[in-house]
């Protein structure tokens, strides 16, 4: 663990601050949420691959690593007539972009070997598992090679909220977001629309904008015209819905929480005007898991070109080359090369022999990777649908453990289905992490029965992951503080003699695929143009 | 067309009065929403077919239209061991539930023919084209048949609204819903959190309910914490997206548009709290078009019960029974049963010799059937996703020729797609409808064209329908009246005679498909429990 989890963890995560966080980011990440306020940003900029126009002289290049970085970098160097050599210490190409399914197994550092065995078709996502529209450059892959594409419902009203840490009767209960938006939102509007009524905003606005913005309140909160009060509104619900004949006929409405039972249950963290930008509709995810999207562009290179089970262990240059040394079933070799793109995370390339220069090494320290873990569940029927018309989203939680359930936008209406059981970071992560897959499930099955009464009859095997405890990772991301992104970054996005830094940890989308896929493009450009000049 | 929609035209739909109703329904149907006004409710109550037990003596039962409506009822007396005669106008199956695709046909009453040209694999919901996650008996059909089930994009933030009638800078410009949402929502959590910071709640808010409740705003709205402004948030979109390296490195900020232009402008009507209950996420359609629906139901039906291209001319009843006078081809036949089931449209079953009561028959005239108008446009290109990164969700016009422009949620980076070009409703409906096939389209690309400058360039080829000049349903759907809901319905929900009325229209969700089902289980329970008697 880095200095920014330690720092986290010491500093203690108040209750407040994790809810802000989880809150503001629209449920996802706190530790996203974090990178977020230490300067990550948050989008993908680069619609397309840079043009590598001309024959290069000095064209042998290593790429090191064949997650999404090394997978880009090594396809459109190829394209523009490179010699690439690819090297892949596991035995299959993606990287963090893995998808766990039956015969998939994870041996954690120190930890036990889990051999998925979940049904046939049956998957879970435990790295990266949506896509936003925005990130041109993964969504350039899937388009270029076909990956089939599926909505991942990233945001439903019908699912539930559940904090247990407030006070009064909507505390320890799933509640239906769009209940909670119904409300808050309505009382809020009836409020600023009373007092605008009565007057309170004539100082800044003309009479013609206060009848609008009235009228604008009155239709956004669902108030009554007559008096604009809220008094709830069909879309919060029914207490019966409404149906054929005259029984059910129309239906009964519900009535709406009170505002103070609102505010004391904090269930309000999870509203927000627009989702955060990398959290908002559309979503993507690829039709049978995200490992889809770096095995297509693996199988567009030529046969051979990845080296898997090849470790990397040392690596040296000098002024006209690259030597890598690397280790395949015990067997050394050593691969020669005039450039090399390195998209070995920075926690695992600071652990290797790799000859950089001292301000590099120093600089790479200064990125902290996150812990994170997530746990497939499989359920032998689909009870959030079937029993709560839940059909995917997440189910908010106040447990940092927890953070989130996820249940699945892929199977509809199938018979099984795996659901994400927890989603932590950071402290939690750990902790969690600590404990041996199976006491993990039972972690996360104790907590799922507070929501949903078929979770533990239901459950039958589970994947979990620690990504700080995966050997060529460990870490979730990479994290750079405020202070790491003005000194140590930049200098980390130089080359260092013949060797450049690509991956995720390079471009202010960490902890996205685009991230990488992006900073892949920057630095082949670079080299590019470099190699160029002879 | 019925004595509501005269009502409305006569009236005049102000653009306000149009605008309200679109807005509240998050944008749907303006007719949907005067529906709701007059009455109806939305949701979908009855989750499971009724179970009917013992075998009736007189169980022979005819039906008359194999909609959705006609295939539950004859699919479900079926199961119960009646003997089923399914009476159909059309050569098939669905009714209402149409998908327009290469090979389809449609003359409308007075109009051209159309044989739809899409490319093989494209098509048009040009009926019903989305599912409620809370229509139970709509997701019942689909689950117990196998019908494959993708996410229907009903809400997208990135979607572009298009408002040309008000005033200012955003007048006649495609802005993204999502920037609307952020910063009116964003001002509008600053107004009230800082009057709440002054004092204007104290009277009604104790000082804990108040810190949480600026504390709610400022999250709410992505203000400040410092000093409660609101000033842009990555989350409306940046100028220059974050990316990888130090170029583009964190980016561009945006800034927000101005108070005042957005009130001009009148994009506000189409924010909500929450969507109308039945247009919220999750939303489905069936994989390959709605018309897989019907078409399963039909499959699980036993061969030759639906007597296809076969219509009504004259219903008789008896004490002990009744007879159906049909023509197919030419050829006369008469239908003897025990019981009938009427799922004929009642714009349509009014214009039929019936023979029922007169005052059924007076009931029946008190529906009103709503005008609509729907057009496919096959575009060579998806720009919308290439161009705008657009996937899927509609662009909201204040234009009622065309209210809203719905972009294909199949089919995602694909060469070619078909949207949505218009949908329209009441007199903007029926004024459009009397243009040729190939001047709706012209019609539909003029407007298309100011919000996407590929649209016209890309335009191949369409199909249209105005569903109040289609022979078998001379409507969209049945509209009550609020004082039609109170007299005529009830009446209709009971049988005359040995005749139950099945269909949208004896519903409180007419308009959806759901209705249909629910109906239908309504009316073949109570004749099961008649029959039973003997
Ligand atoms: C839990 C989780 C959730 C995420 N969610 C999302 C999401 O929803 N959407 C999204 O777009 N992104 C998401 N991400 C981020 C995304 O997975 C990463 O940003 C991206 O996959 C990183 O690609 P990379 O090529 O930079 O690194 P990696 O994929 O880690 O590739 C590095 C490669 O180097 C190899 N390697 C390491 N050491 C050696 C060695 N000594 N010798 C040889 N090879 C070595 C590794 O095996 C690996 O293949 C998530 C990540 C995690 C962990
Ligand atoms: C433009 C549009 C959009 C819609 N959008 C949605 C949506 O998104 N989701 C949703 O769930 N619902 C939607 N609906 C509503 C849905 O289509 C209907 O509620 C439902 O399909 C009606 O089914 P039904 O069986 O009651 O009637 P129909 O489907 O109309 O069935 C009546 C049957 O009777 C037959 N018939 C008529 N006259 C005769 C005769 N003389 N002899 C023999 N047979 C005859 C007809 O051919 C037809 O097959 C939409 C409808 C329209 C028009």
């Amino acid at each position: 663990m880095g200095d920014l989890d330690m720092g986290m963890a010491s500093n203690g995560l108040t209750r407040r601050f994790f809810l802000e966080r989880l809150g503001r980011m629209g449920g996802t990440a706190m530790l996203l949420a974090g990178m977020d306020a230490l300067g990550f940003g948050i989008g993908s900029a680069l619609a397309a691959p840079p043009k590598l126009e001309g024959k290069p002289r000095k064209n042998r290049v290593v790429i090191l690593g064949a997650g999404n970085a090394g997978l880009a970098s090594a396809y459109e160097l190829t394209q523009a007539g490179y010699q690439v050599t690819v090297i892949e210490a596991r035995s299959f190409p993606g990287g963090r972009a893995q998808t766990a399914r039956k015969g998939f197994s994870l041996t954690e550092l120190g930890g036990a070997t889990q051999n998925c065995d979940y049904d046939d078709g049956l998957y879970i996502n435990h790295g990266p598992w949506r896509i936003p529209y925005h990130h041109h450059s993964t969504l350039h892959y899937t388009r270029k090679f076909g990956v089939p594409l599926e909505l991942f419902n990233n945001d439903n009203d019908a699912s539930f909220l559940f904090f247990e840490k407030g006070k009064g009767p909507l505390a320890g209960k799933p509640v239906r977001k769009g209940e909670v938006a119904a409300d808050m939102l309505g009382y809020s509007s009836e409020i600023l629309a009373k007092l605008s009524k009565q007057g309170a905003l004539d100082s800044q606005m003309g009479a013609e904008d206060k009848e609008r913005f009235i009228e604008f309140l009155t239709e956004f909160g669902h108030l009554s015209k007559k008096d604009l009060n809220y008094t709830g509104t069909p879309g919060r619900g029914f207490l019966v819905d409404p149906g054929a004949g005259t029984d059910p006929g129309p239906g009964k409405p519900s009535a709406p929480h009170k505002l103070n039972d609102l505010l004391d249950s904090g269930l309000w963290h999870m509203l927000h005007s627009v989702a955060e930008w990398e959290q908002q509709r559309t979503m993507f995810q690829p039709v049978q898991g995200m490992e889809q999207i770096p095995k297509a562009i693996a199988r567009h290179l030529p046969d051979g070109m990845i080296r898997y089970s090849t470790e990397v262990q040392r690596i040296r240059q000098s002024p006209k080359g690259v030597t890598v040394d690397v280790m395949r079933d015990g067997q050394p070799e050593t691969i020669a090369a005039d450039w090399c793109i390195c998209t070995i995370p920075l926690s695992v390339l600071k652990t290797i022999d790799h000859g950089l220069s001292p301000a590099f090494a120093e600089a790479m320290a200064k990125c902290a990777y996150a812990p994170v873990g997530k746990i497939g569940l499989q359920m032998k029927r689909r009870f959030w649908e079937e029993d709560h018309s839940i059909y995917g989203g997440h189910v908010f939680c106040d447990n940092p453990d927890i953070n989130n359930i996820a249940l699945p936008s892929t199977g509809w209406q199938g018979q099984k289905g795996v659901l994400l059981g927890y989603y932590n970071f950071g402290p939690n992560a750990a902790k969690v992490s600590a404990r041996s897959p199976a006491d993990r499930a039972a972690l996360a099955l104790d907590y799922g029965q507070k929501i949903f009464p078929a979770y533990k009859e239901s459950y039958e095997t589970s994947f979990s992951v620690a990504w700080h405890r995966v050997k060529y990772n460990l870490g979730g991301w990479g994290m750079w503080s405020d202070e790491a992104r003005a000194t140590a970054y930049p200098l980390l996005t130089e080359p260092d003699g013949r060797l450049y830094l690509a991956g995720e940890h390079m471009s202010y989308i960490g902890g996205w695929q685009a991230g990488a896929f992006e900073s892949a493009w920057q630095q082949v450009e670079r080299l590019h143009a470099r190699a160029m000049k002879g």
